[in-house]
């Protein structure tokens, strides 16, 4: 080994030595098997996640950086299947892993306020089908990619949400576990793997205002780099030994409050990250969840309807105030995902707020956008208080007749405490397969099938639709 | 154009809107012979500090994950003709441009503390070649990056570069606006081109504490990323607008104190970035070089030797301390060149710093090593409050004998107002090609007689030794 590991003063390892020793060692064997479960039902909600958003502007552009930038020969597939080629992992996660996250549909790691999947399975699955590994050790570099990902977010916390897109700064670092993880890299070279990926942790959120592409650059570029940092790492490349706590590091360049240190190495092995993360039920902004779930459950348990609506409130926490606030009211459809009052117009008038509620047609709807006007957001400080570990929401409703009512939802649909059943996500996979222009059902049935017995499976090629 | 330009209230073109405006239409008829003939000089420097890091580990590493990530059927060329492969411009700028970082030799934009030969002229070649761009392109194309890279690099200013390696951060943006210069993106696709680099921007100072290698990560990602953001943008990817002084953009994130808004754009097409960079003469780091100026000076000048110094004070500015004060004694080749004490050691007893005067032996030599500890560094107000406008550095030595001497060096030799001559420049092309073990005189000869005629050149092609 060329590098010794980093440790304290007291020569004791260093936090994130210890998470990188644990990423490791962690054997299939060790996983509990509902922790196995929730890795394959993310698994699947990723991969229909990935085929929706496979006709946005951005992953053209980025599908034909890889072809003018990557080899045409390699062993990686992409996803959308009509690109037909296949190439370097590194390309195809970079494509993959951008189209994931355009439908605003794939999981949120409720703690570390990022999105796992969309970094942790594109990288995973590409260095799999590379390598030949099996679906045993793909769902362990999965469940490794979640934990030191949502642990270095968790690390870095609401401060540095503000400024930066987690899924991307704490992503990149689950991204290099994961493929260390699957080139069997030892401790000091999963460390290595960290600490490149750390220093090439970026990601703003500038992007929500103009409504540009950065968050698919974001989620893409993640895995890419991850991808470096392991693979590098593997040849020889040192990175730096303690890039969340050392004195020029992450937590001091990126974080403007402060750090949760703990949360990089307690509870290894028992607390684990894939079973703190959501899914997405509304295809908008995971902020505006638990105020759509409130709403919705006012509405029925009331017997108010949309007509009857003369102004709503939200009570939400400060980090959905900065995001939600940036896009104003909502000239496209995805920054009208991002507008409290434009999803809780569309989730009152259609009941439900899925990824075919938002349409172009919508924006265009005068009942939606009168709706929204008459939405207002406020802070409120106990539910700050409880935020990430809890995403709260409440909404005060007035009607036309000068009732008011109270609801707040304590969980969202799609939390932990509220899982998603089997049923529900292979339905979400089929609508997200409809959104992407995917008509083939039972091919969508036979991916969904092998997803579901993923840990049986010899090789991961041909999870194309 | 699918994107609206970004404006203030007021509907004036931002800042950042203007230095595309500038990027997307100089011409090479526009560049004034002097600036013409500075950026072919940095181009040798440059070229001799590629081949001269080709051996180190870092590169090995960065070159083997070209191999395998990317093509092996490209036209761009990697400077170290013995990896023997072509490929796509992003990974052979990955791998020069890491390669070109290594040895601390390559040059210096005072105000903005940044290396811009490493990551813009890389990148530009291997475009260049791509695209089978003249050399007038090329040319024009690297004033660009300079312009750009250097006045980001100068916005984000000193409190960045305390936590960034703004050649990273600013890097790529300069990459991104010379990529697009270089595919004749317009104004809008090259302001997108700039978001999209920006939202990537990384790169932090930790690998200074373990001595790891980070720092060619830096500029070699700076070169991949770049590319991607220029390709991107030219393929319809939206980048945000004002990524430099918007409310969530680089300004806000990555700069803890205040930024320089007006150098953005002010003095564009009069005040040429690469007239404002510096040779790097001395191959210790760059914050070093007055100091080794004047006390070289002091020494001639007194008639003081080696072994009549007793003790040395240095007199510098605070971003010297920070990134100084890092690499302890200097355990590495790589780390001794941080370490201020030992290169006052080298310069004193060798009457020289250059590459060949930093050896594994060196760092052995115990008079180095006592007269290193007998160094201290002390914080000089009047010195940092002209840093980074000006460098400069104050000796005083205490002799055995008990005499003291004074000596200021207000510029480093290399620096605009004291540049290295066409003869000085070859000479350390040669050294440089020595270093790196290529031994055909001949052929670097050759080189170097292409580079002093570069906007005759039909092709970049061939630029490998």
């Amino acid at each position: 080994m060329a590098q010794k590991p980093a440790s304290s003063a007291q020569g004791n390892p260093t936090r994130t030595q210890n998470l990188a020793i644990w990423a490791a060692n962690l054997k299939y064997a060790d996983i509990p098997p509902h922790v196995v479960q929730k890795t394959k039902d993310f698994f699947l909600d990723w991969l229909g996640c990935t085929i929706a958003g496979r006709n946005h502007p951005a992953i053209s552009a980025i599908a034909r950086f890889a072809i003018t930038m990557g080899p045409s020969n390699g062993k990686s597939e992409l996803v959308d299947g009509a690109l037909g080629f296949k190439t370097s992992p590194a390309f195809a996660s970079l494509v993959n892993g951008a189209s994931s996250h355009v439908v605003e549909q794939d999981d949120l790691h409720n703690r570390s306020i990022m999105h796992p999947a969309t970094v942790v399975y594109p990288a995973a699955l590409a260095v799999a089908q590379e390598i030949d590994a099996t679906g045993e050790e793909f769902i362990a570099a999965c469940v490794v990619g979640y934990e030191v990902g949502c642990r270095v977010g968790e690390y870095l916390g609401k401060s540095h949400y503000e400024r930066f897109h987690t899924t991307a700064t704490g992503g990149v670092i689950g991204v290099a576990a994961a493929t260390a993880h699957l080139l069997k890299l030892d401790a000091e070279q999963t460390l290595s793997a960290i600490g490149t990926a750390g220093t090439q942790a970026a990601g703003l959120w500038q992007f929500l205002v103009d409504a540009t592409h950065s968050k698919q650059v974001h989620t893409g570029k993640a895995c890419f780099d991850g991808i470096f940092a392991a693979y590098s790492a593997r040849d020889g490349l040192l990175g730096a030994a303690d890039i969340l706590e050392g004195s020029r590091a992450m937590g001091v360049a990126l974080v403007p409050g402060t750090t949760k240190p703990e949360a990089i190495d307690q509870n290894l092995g028992s607390d684990w990250a894939v079973l703190g993360s959501s899914f997405k039920w509304h295809a908008s902004c995971r902020h505006t969840h638990p105020s759509v779930d409130a709403l919705l459950s006012l509405m029925e348990k009331n017997g108010v309807a949309f007509e009857d609506i003369e102004s709503v409130v939200t009570r939400t926490y400060q980090a959905a105030l900065n995001v939600l606030g940036l896009s104003g009211e909502g000239e496209t459809v995805h920054q009208s995902k991002f507008s409290m009052g434009f999803v809780l117009a569309v989730a009152a008038k259609k009941g439900q707020a899925m990824i075919t509620d938002f349409t172009e047609e919508d924006l265009k709807d005068l009942t939606l956008r009168e709706f929204q006007r008459r939405v207002t957001m406020e802070y409120d400080a106990e539910i700050d208080s409880k935020f990430p570990q809890s995403w709260q929401g409440t909404v005060i409703v007035t009607t036309k007749s000068g009732q008011v009512f109270h609801e707040t939802a304590e969980f969202a649909k799609g939390d932990p405490e509220l899982p998603l059943t089997k049923e529900e996500i292979e339905r979400k996979v089929h609508a997200l397969a409809t959104y992407g222009g995917f008509t083939n059902t039972s091919r969508v049935n036979d991916l969904i099938q092998r997803g579901w017995s993923l840990e049986n499976e010899t090789n991961l090629t041909g999870f194309v639709f």
